[in-house]
């Protein structure tokens, strides 16, 4: 009996597959949807210029329609041919993965029950190399409902150059498959796009389908409300800020600095703000428009704390996102010319061993601005941006623990200020980083209910023949039976930027709005909550009990698709 | 409207204060309890020669029997007078400290509805500095099953000293209190006894009792299942092992090293290898009885790398506690001769401004064995060891970061073994510590329940007039209507133990048992565990639905309590 306890699953775990995603009414029965195009296609937002050049790289699928899915349809089971379908993974693990894949399976089962799925392996490689599985009821029914990417792994590779594009064609059409379906982040979708245009301009009857994924939120515009992973990593994130809020309110004695995962923008940040009302949270965006250097950044920081400590509180709470340091304007010069100096004089560099020779000699050659921001950062920084290369030499930021910078040249202030008598508290901290404990989470009922949406969807826009498009489900702060499945044309979500000092179409990234409601709140609240201890505590993640705890959307998403626009 | 959505409130914290916790029949009406002792008086589990000394110490606590509750007897609320408490929070948080006080609170005013309970605030500080308030229902009320300690704070302060004995007298009898409740761990515990006696020995009418908590898990014995908090932190715990677990799973990428909080035992490790089934799990106990060396150690769990990279694995889960690196023998040697050679020689030590100076100096003076130790260890960990000490000079073993250090002399290892061609994986890791995100945490059901049922057991001693007793709820593995509350004579649970060179009374702490069934099991699965990923993932606390899944004591406690002992 002992061994019994632990054998298996846990009893969470078997709850949850017991546990059936709700679905937007035009998407209960596959059999009965009929695709109904805009009249009008769907322009990019973007200008003419870039217009011409997008419909110039993508002469097949440029201009097509919206694509929305009525549920009066009359067409019946017996009409449906079987579906191969298959199905990739990619990039980073967001909770809900396995419930796209459910989704897509159930869906393409009630086309027809000799439909298949296949899935690749390992993410945009196993297409390449062609490792793959087919995916059984069993097997599917093993992953229902629950966290991470296991079920098919998940890769980076990215399918882009002209070759690779090639290789997938052939073995997608060697495999026989009736569609690939995406599921992945900004990059991803839009490397998804160059390979329906090539599919489409070769004369491939192969579609491609994009599914938007990513726990950033990074991928979200005026059809995508929100990636699907990004609800559940929040959540984590906020239950755990939450909980070290209270213990930071009970113990008072120290600064929790919290960074968060996401680093090209800080949506989860905001939602996790907004979640837990923490002292202090720092926008990369906001920074980056304000110009703010790190020195003025530190001491916008250090008054709070000293303000604090005249109101007895030596203690509190401050959340950062990952990507910070890349946003300060000051900092992204430095490190552009530090990458330049090193790859221009990198075997001179490297005959100099020790940290003093080559800070010497860098000094010298970074601009005065980069030389007094260098010099204004704890050695140990400068030391970790000199000698802590990547393979090809570059400065690698990703490796810079923000909170520890800031944390460096925060003791430094406020030593200052002590000595000329402006700061009496006494100031000790605790460091945490929140990532992985998010990411494969078992998706809440939100992502489970739209992440199994999507997939249904993907398998509508098949029957629809779309090709290029990503699956949609908007009005997720409605009601489920509100929520609206639709397919939108990739191409009308893109827009040129430079890569590589090469004007690249892609989907366009969002940022943190400064004129969106989730941070107009946030910056009307926030004088408040960094003195008046205002915290939220949000709690674990709940899958069952009172609809207002277990199925609510991301706060952000709740005040975004509320506000006109 | 979009203020509203984050005012107040979380919608779990608004549902979580409707939770009426539940508590052992024999609670349920404290006005029809009856105090029923046991005829013989519990002698505590030590030889007796110690039961001289206890004897000798505790003149008038000593000896006394279990007292158990029984729900028949036949008295009226008309009968009682009110009772004017007081409770203190005492060390480190733990969820369930606020039931704890909201049960003390409900059953004074059920004995008499002009009953008072004060609280001392800030820790045992709070009675010696007679800093206080006191509680009304509309205080208790905003903080039912809420975690953390903030309705008063909490403090390490020990009341221990003869004078601060006296102290606690004074203002206790001079605000007329009839019983102090002292919500601690072992530590506090032991002291509760001492002012117990005390007060007996003078003749004061006060009483005192104790309240077992710490996450820890190490204030447990044949009365005590296990202390509240230990549930909701290793539950907490084992949901983001669960995550990260899931995590390593999918992106196949990384080693995670996870430690936890709990210095002093590994019982929340043990827990959470049970909860999670992690690849590698260090108990602290084991090691010191296998009195491993820290290089065996690495050793160890370089072949269980070097053979998972074999199955093509390079990812994986090692957990590891807090206190680990104390309970090694050659490092418990080492430090105590370093501390001793720093006392002794301090002041030639600090004319030494190099650590190159300082560790060749250091290193003659250690013996053979503890400088060979000291030699193994990474640089900069011997660094750390000398050069960041406390006030008193003493080496700071509590700011090493023990997954650092057995990643570092990891890295080591597995190069030696990659260039003699053993090892052909690749090594890549992230490190993990987890304490703050649980210790405040919303307490789960079983600790919600347990801490109401100590508040209300602690009023039942005060009528039973109960003094140095601990307030104990037993069966815990059972259903609620099978618990059993009781009061246990603090001096039963004592022994003698050497501190600072003098035998001490204290309340015994409780280390993992290798003879224990938590024990036996874990043992008996992880080698299996090592290799083949049998991860199991807990999921988040979930506070509604199906009781199998939101009532589970932990794992450890059913099975401890299912055993014969």
């Amino acid at each position: 009996m002992p061994a019994d306890l632990i054998k298996g699953m846990s009893p969470l775990q078997k709850f949850r597959f017991q546990y059936k995603p709700r679905v937007p009414s035009n998407l209960k029965d596959i059999a009965l949807i009929t695709a109904v195009p805009d009249v009008t296609s769907l322009e990019p937002d973007v200008d003419s210029t870039q217009k011409t050049v997008l419909k110039e790289v993508f002469k097949k699928t440029y201009g097509k329609p919206v694509i929305h899915l009525s549920a009066k349809g009359s067409g019946s089971k017996q009409d449906r041919k079987p579906i191969r379908a298959s199905v990739v993974l990619s990039g980073g693990q967001a909770p809900g993965g396995h419930d796209v894949i459910a989704g897509i399976f159930d869906a393409l089962r009630s086309v027809s029950p000799s439909s298949e799925l296949i899935g690749f392996l390992g993410g945009p490689s196993g297409i390449l190399n062609d490792q793959k599985k087919t995916l059984s009821e069993d097997i599917i029914n093993a992953y229902r409902n629950t966290g991470g990417f296991d079920i098919l792994g998940s890769g980076r590779t990215k399918i882009e150059k002209p070759e690779d594009i090639a290789r997938c064609q052939e073995i997608l059409e060697k495999n026989k498959i009736d569609a690939l379906i995406i599921i992945g982040g900004d990059d991803s979708n839009t490397n998804a796009a160059m390979l329906a245009e090539h599919l489409n301009s070769r004369g491939s009857p192969v579609l491609v389908i994009g599914v938007p994924k990513t726990i950033d939120g990074d991928l979200k515009n005026k059809f995508v409300d929100i990636s699907f992973g990004f609800d559940t990593a929040s959540k984590v994130y906020s239950e755990l800020i939450g909980n070290i809020a209270k213990d930071s309110l009970s113990a008072k004695k120290y600064y929790h600095f919290i960074r968060l995962m996401g680093r090209a923008a800080s949506h989860i940040t905001l939602e996790a703000a907004l979640q837990t009302h923490p002292n202090v949270a720092l926008i990369s965006e906001e920074l980056a428009h304000r110009k703010v250097t790190i020195r003025e950044l530190v001491e916008d920081i250090g008054k709070i704390v000293i303000k604090r400590a005249d109101l007895g509180k030596n203690f509190g709470v401050i959340l950062l996102p990952e990507g910070l340091i890349e946003f300060l304007p000051e900092v992204k010069t430095l490190l552009q010319e530090l990458n330049h100096v090193l790859a221009e004089h990198h075997e001179y560099v490297n005959t100099l061993r020790g940290f003093t020779e080559q800070s010497e000699y860098i000094n010298q050659k970074l601009s005065r601005d980069s030389s007094y921001t260098f010099s204004g950062l704890p050695i140990d920084i400068q030391r970790q941006l000199l000698m802590d290369r990547d393979p090809h030499g570059n400065v690698q930021v990703s490796q810079i623990e923000t909170e520890k910078l800031i944390i460096e040249m925060l003791e430094t202030y406020l030593g200052e200020q002590k000595a000329e008598g402006r700061y009496k508290g006494k100031f000790a901290y605790q460091r945490h980083f929140l990532g992985y404990e998010g990411r494969c989470a078992a998706p809440t009922n939100f992502d489970t209910d739209y992440s199994y949406s999507l997939g249904r969807t993907a398998v509508a826009l098949i029957l629809a023949k779309a090709n290029g498009y990503m699956t949609v489900v908007k009005n997720l702060a409605k009601n489920r039976d509100q929520w609206e499945a639709l397919g939108v044309p990739l191409t009308g979500m893109m827009n040129l930027e430079s890569r590589h000092g090469k004007q690249k179409p892609v989907i366009k990234k969002s940022l943190v709005s400064l004129d969106g409601s989730p941070f107009l709140l946030f910056a009307h609240e926030r004088e408040k909550w960094a003195l008046e201890d205002d915290f939220r505590f949000p709690g674990a993640i709940q899958y069952f009990g009172p609809p207002e705890v277990s199925d609510l959307p991301p706060i952000s998403v709740t005040l975004e698709t509320t506000e006109d626009r």
